[in-house]
């Protein structure tokens, strides 16, 4: 199965591409899309959206994992990562995906067994994970890769759990 | 100048299209995109999405006004709120339209010369606006008129600003 994994914003977009195939987990493709921080909220999410549209195109993955952050922040941050979801969600829709969201704890969890890791552990684990040097994947592309491996873990639970 | 009003909602998106010419303001189309109810919202978002590339690419609006509600509700519902402009904004976006934002009391206020007005009273003074039946206008739709007149109002308001 090969999961599209994304951490959702405006200015910095996560994406993270991973595969689970005989028992083994392997990234497929990771970058973080920044469109122009000049560019008007409504340009940003445009560009977000075509770019994603280019990934999915090129990747097919059958499902999407969304970090879904929620509560101790204010209402326009709220509407801001909303704005970033929405892009994410839309593009999954298009698809045909099947579409996921993770909160931020649950998704830490997955990587490092601990629901209150830093950015750090995470970049670290998803990196021993998936055989990679940490010190070449950005945190928010980290952070998509976390919630792939998060909705993998989830699938494959979920098939042991029927069988 | 013709302008897409938008009243955001991920259930009900109300969608008016107004037009200003010769100093008279007039009526091009309205609705309101309601899919599934128990379809995901990924899924109510695409379905905007798409209709709504329609709508633009019919009634060819040269700028978008997007109902902006904030604070006094809950963080769960400003990320509804967020998805819902969000699928606007980027058909706006798309096509290049000049896009705005305003508080529903500035809305009410272009429409009724009072922030406080109720549903009804937008209703009607749309309908009275726009030389229709106020009974013929869903509340929805006629909250994205409203938004499309304040528009409108603020473009005819900065022209003469600028002679």
């Amino acid at each position: 199965m090969r999961v599209i994994g994304i951490d959702p914003g405006t200015y910095n977009m996560g994406v993270g591409v991973v595969d689970w195939r005989d028992d083994a987990l392997s990234l497929a493709h990771f970058e973080v899309v920044s469109p122009p921080k000049t560019a008007p909220v409504p340009q940003r999410l445009h560009d977000i959206y075509v770019r994603l549209v280019d990934v999915v195109e090129k990747w097919r993955p059958e499902a999407m994992a969304i970090e879904q952050p929620f509560a101790g922040r204010n209402i326009r941050s709220a509407m801001a990562i909303g704005h970033a979801q929405a892009a994410a969600m839309m593009v999954g829709a298009r698809f045909g995906l099947q579409i996921a969201t993770y909160a931020p704890s649950q998704i830490k969890q997955a990587v490092t067994d601990y629901g209150a890791s830093s950015k750090d552990q995470v970049q670290a684990m998803v990196a021993v994970l998936l055989g990679m040097g940490s010190e070449n994947i950005p945190p928010d592309a980290a952070d998509a890769l976390a919630a792939a491996i998060c909705h993998l873990g989830a699938e494959r639970a979920s098939t042991l759990t029927v069988l």
